[in-house]
């Protein structure tokens, strides 16, 4: 990646460093240190809502904050609220603080979602589905405003009303039926909006095709607010290429919406076969992680971390899994080993995360103005000088002015 | 096909025969002969052109009328206007009117696409393209208003922005990445709307994903009128099959609108490649008709024209093409062989519509108060009795009572 590929992740920022007393602290040594990233890279949390709840223990908490900066949280409706009227409120919360604690950004996923729909629903009216699913969404949405800002409000529209992928049908999919696409889109977007107006809801589906694009045009001419385009892409059946993801972020960077590639997984182990149309049909009893796949999902993480970082439009990459423990669909998707080892592909991600896109602690030295010319990855910094330290933020490209006192952090 | 299938397809008419005096015409025989379908039953009318400008003769004509009752007219507008402001409009008026005459109703196609888009149009400005294509729109639809009653508005606008299998970008498929799906389909529409409003407007597609559910139920949210949805169905990589056919039209019809399955195409020779993406990529020197690919086609275009008419959402079907001869693809789709003879094919759909869909002429007898009870297929029927002749039109599925004068016809 050259550098110039990069220039939209980073920013110039001219530092004048003022003493308690106001007065520039001119020609003297500072010292910078890159605190956290603006871009979201970010990771399935599910492990750790019963560490964060202390129902059990995990040793990967480590390696998980690592490199990750946000957590996304489990909201499936059947396992939130098995039984109507008892949502498992607390201990999501719970994980959230827990996340939050540890300096990480939340996201809820999803909202709106015709898998994993509670049985109860089943033989509801229509009527009823939805005001029930309006409700959901509100007391979600609310009930997290406090440390939740990222949703995805729907999960998967493009199929919801077609999806047939199951013997008994689900209430969500003949909610989207009878009302629409759109109609349903609305309904998520403008019961979490009204819940929480500051957050961010993301429209996300798995469908790269043509299809995905004409559901995006037609929420956008009727009026509904998306705040981003969430792309899946589980890779189980082998890695898009650098090619066809810069053509997919082309596509749908026309509609000039950030884009959050929400569901990431590169396999060390076999592919799945091209001809699984549903990927959870794919039901094997053993998926192995193999070094050869391992070394290659270590180059494809990288070769894939770097093309979406390359696309301006990319503000968040939400990789699926941690661990090949539990693993969807039990495939080798992990960075680590189901023994807890970290695999090529972690290391690899974690040089990209923290070496190579991340400002090495810097001794700058002020001029007799007091000033030092930052220049780094877009996040946080913290800057010390004389025993005393700052925090500074670079928050885009190109160049400001920030006066900071010491001592203020 | 059992007849309850077909219920959707007839009327019963409770006749009373007057006489030219007022008077009931009791107890008389009235012989009953169908005219017409109200259903369309279509093919192209392209090859027909030249003849209806006697510039060619053919053979064809009587095997075309014969079983066709609803003909295409080409406006693709490279062909139709190859120098800016020559466009071919007199020839296809005659040819439009020499089909009229001929007892046919007659559609254009296509009044908006990326293929066949002039090359004048390619270095235009994106405004100008625009405004060209408005006015084209306009000038066509208003100077063929007295004889051309259905137009496909728009062709295939689900691929039209990300068109890509050219060599030199046509302008159409930059109006439509730039404006975006809907808004381009608001502009054929508006623009043909505001020159015929009479006219039937169809959204025509080849696109049977999800693609065209959600461009679908975009512009219904968008609030742009359709009058029928068109479904191409070139079967060139093979039958599409009862089951798959009755699912397509499912999804289809829950919108409410008509639907024309616009574009009909089955074999009587080896298949296209399942491989092949785009069919017009599949060039080769010789696909020539079998004897055993002739039964296969005449058993399929049977079982495919039950299997529409048995959905009460079709109104229309064109086949596309007569003959071999001169056939898109060179591919032997016709029902007449390049020699002019007909395929079993041929004869199988002219059993279908003019036989079992068709009232044989029919003798009843009026009872006291001069009534006969007439039930037959949707369509325009001549009565005969004592030497004078009324027309009847059995419009709709139920009963009514038509008071009809001897010798108004």
């Amino acid at each position: 990646m050259t550098a110039a590929q990069l220039d939209h992740r980073t920013g110039d920022v001219l530092v004048t460093l003022l003493d308690v007393d106001g007065q520039p602290l001119r020609d003297r040594d500072v010292l910078v240190e890159q605190r956290s990233h603006a871009f979201s890279f970010g990771n399935i949390g599910f492990d750790f809502v019963p560490v964060a709840n202390e129902e059990t223990a995990s040793d990967l908490a480590g390696l998980w904050f690592d490199v990750f900066n946000t957590a996304t949280l489990p909201f499936y409706w059947s396992d939130f609220e098995p039984q109507r009227g008892r949502p498992d409120t607390k201990r999501l919360h719970r994980a959230a603080e827990w996340f939050t604690r540890h300096g990480c950004r939340v996201k809820g996923h999803p909202l709106l979602w015709h898998t994993l729909a509670p049985d109860w629903l089943r033989e509801m009216p229509t009527d009823e589905v939805e005001a029930t699913v309006r409700a959901r969404i509100r007391r979600e949405v609310a009930h997290f405003a406090d440390v939740m800002h990222t949703w995805d409000a729907i999960n998967e529209a493009v199929i919801m009303p077609v999806f047939a992928n199951e013997q008994h049908p689900n209430a969500i999919t003949r909610l989207a039926r009878e009302r629409g696409r759109i109609a349903i889109v609305r309904l998520a977007f403008e019961e979490a909006r009204a819940a929480n107006p500051a957050a961010t809801l993301v429209l996300n589906d798995f469908d790269m095709s043509t299809a995905y694009e004409c559901l995006i045009e037609g929420v956008l001419e009727a009026g509904i607010k998306i705040d981003a385009l969430g792309l899946q892409s589980h890779m189980h059946q082998g890695y898009w290429g650098e090619e066809k993801t810069l053509a997919i972020l082309e596509r749908f960077s026309r509609y000039g919406l950030p884009i959050h590639m929400t569901e990431t997984t590169l396999l060390s182990g076999h592919l799945m076969p091209p001809e699984i149309d549903d990927l959870n049909d794919y039901q094997i009893p053993s998926w192995p992680s193999t070094p050869e796949g391992e070394e290659r999902q270590a180059d494809e993480i990288v070769r894939h971390y770097r093309t979406l970082l390359s696309h301006p439009s990319v503000q968040a990459i939400t990789y699926w899994g941690l661990t090949d423990d539990g693993a969807w669909l039990g495939a080798p998707c992990g960075l680590v080993r189901a023994d807890g080892t970290p695999k090529p592909g972690y290391d690899a991600l974690r040089r990209l995360v923290k070496e190579e896109w991340w400002l090495p602690p810097t001794t700058l030295r002020t001029d007799d103005a007091g000033r030092v010319a930052v220049r780094g990855f877009l996040g946080d910094y913290q800057l010390s000088c004389a025993g005393r330290t700052a925090s500074l933020t670079i928050g885009g490209p190109g160049e400001a002015v920030t006066t900071l006192e010491k001592g203020t952090r």
